[in-house]
């Protein structure tokens, strides 16, 4: 079992400082806060444990790190490894558009498109993983890219002087699992997609279980099941489980934009979208965060999404 | 002549409180801010100029106020009239967009489309005035609007621990005065367009002088001359005078929304162009803060702009 302590955030936090940006937080309105890791590099909070993971690593092997993601977890790994000047090598689908393969490259990641879909090109890359020693980089299932995204909810405690609630994405878990030990004291409201409830699933079995993928957030959102050390986390914490629905995920979205002008994804408008459809309700008086997330999408999306 | 002082940004601190944002700052890289006014009510700091207008006026008529301004002045007066219970009215030419209309209309503001350009709505404005008695709102040439976007500068001294330099734009050159008076110890560099040098031709000609209004930024920068309490601010005081080429703003702002996933309007990005551009080279080692002011802008522009 891989036990994930407030101590590895913050030495993930040491490690990191520099490298990932400490991204502000803005009050909205009385004891509501943001916490814009829309900001951060690469547009995702996700090289938080990108950088964790690398740097725990000590000594890297010349074929330098590898990862499985056409999304925002193997941009993440992409910028690290370029800022620390590493190898990356990023295994996508064949679906991922050409868009997100350029933008790959531009980070100078070498790219191998293969597999219909995500899980192939997880296997393909386990698979040269353990031909060419390379760091594998998980997108949330491994301790210090857990103890990486905490350093999220460190900085909430820190920035707002304490809340009482942290509202927080789900997909794999690796964030609400990290904020949820970074954050210590205060509550965690884990929030996902109808279409995606890979924790709510989960908490229900008792154990991580497949579930479908749909939806909107499911570029970001959409892994096919929660992970190990995320469930191990969440399932013995004081964490909520809330679902919404995508029509909630879209209109926190476009609230987001027009209300207070942050460009945000669906994935990164989830966490919102319990609060500003009611799916949670915060008590008179509660200090509440919300983590938006990331905010990789095509800005002409959020006039209309 | 209305001087403006340290103790009134001070004042107005106090008296916008809780219904202007204190707006973030955000550490892009070691000593380099950017002050995040782009998430500001409204779309932009105008917001913190109407407040602390309206507010220093005491009883209100009940007429309300009165601006004139198709843009982000009109937008912020009318949110601050609705914030306050006022009544707003705006005055916007006609050749104002349906969608803006809409907006201030969303609002709740009352609104009057007359005369060919902004100068005729304007004069309609302050003759509508003097029959009703509202209150005129003017968007940068009155003390209690400088006192106001001055608290942009006392929050990014605070907020960075002080920095060296402030970089802004200038249209009417409000929001240059106010945050010279209200950043005290830091230099101040005044960033326009080559298209609206308002404050270049000001200070080589010793008090402000009509200028053409063209390029990207006229919208929100398109002042025809500088005001008269920013020509007594500015002209006194350690500002540094830059302007920047249209090219540049548009390549500094798809920068800050490509690299910092910051949505800014043209306006916004003209105080990051200089920096961006080379047009001002900060030395090693000193403290810069960029001041991105507006993100009133259309998102689908944003990746292609
Ligand atoms: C923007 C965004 N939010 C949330 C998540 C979910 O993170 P996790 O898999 O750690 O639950 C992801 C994962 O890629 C993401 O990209
Ligand atoms: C976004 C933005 N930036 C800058 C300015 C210029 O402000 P000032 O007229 O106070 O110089 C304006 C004015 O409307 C604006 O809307």
């Amino acid at each position: 079992m891989t036990t994930v302590t407030y101590d590895d955030v913050l030495a993930a936090a040491g490690r990191i400082s520099g490298l990932a940006l400490r991204t502000p937080v803005l009050e909205v309105s009385p004891g509501v806060y943001f916490k814009l890791e829309t900001l951060q590099h690469s547009g995702s909070f996700k090289v938080r444990g990108a950088f964790n993971r690398i740097l725990s690593a000590g000594e890297l092997p010349g074929s330098g790190v590898i990862a499985a993601s056409g999304g925002n977890h193997g941009l993440a790994v992409a910028y690290a490894a370029r800022e620390l000047g590493a190898r990356a090598e990023i295994f996508v689908p064949e679906v991922t558009s050409p868009v997100k393969v350029a933008g790959l490259e531009a980070l100078g990641a070498h790219i191998t498109q293969t597999g219909a879909i995500y899980s192939d090109a997880a296997e393909a890359a386990a698979k040269r993983a353990a031909e060419t020693g390379a760091l594998v980089v998980h997108a949330y299932d491994q301790g210090e890219v857990v103890a990486g995204q905490g350093t999220v909810g460190l900085e909430i405690m820190e920035q707002t002087g304490g809340v009482d609630t942290i509202l927080v994405a789900v997909g794999g878990g690796g964030l609400a699992a990290g904020v949820t030990i970074g954050s210590s004291a205060a509550r965690i409201v884990a929030v996902e997609p109808e279409g995606i409830p890979t924790l709510h699933d989960a908490l229900r079995a008792g154990r991580p279980v497949p579930v479908p993928v749909r939806g909107v957030a499911a570029d970001a959102l959409g892994a096919t099941q929660l992970g190990r050390v995320a469930f191990e986390v969440l399932s013995s914490s004081r964490v909520s489980s809330v679902l919404v629905g995508d029509e909630a995920i879209v209109a926190a979205r476009r609230e987001l934009w027009r209300r207070h002008r942050v460009a945000v994804e669906h994935a990164g408008a989830t966490a919102y979208a319990a609060l500003s459809s009611g799916g949670y309700r915060a008590e008179a008086g509660e200090r509440v965060a919300v983590v938006l997330c990331g905010a990789n999408t095509d800005p002409a999306t959020l006039a209309i999404g």
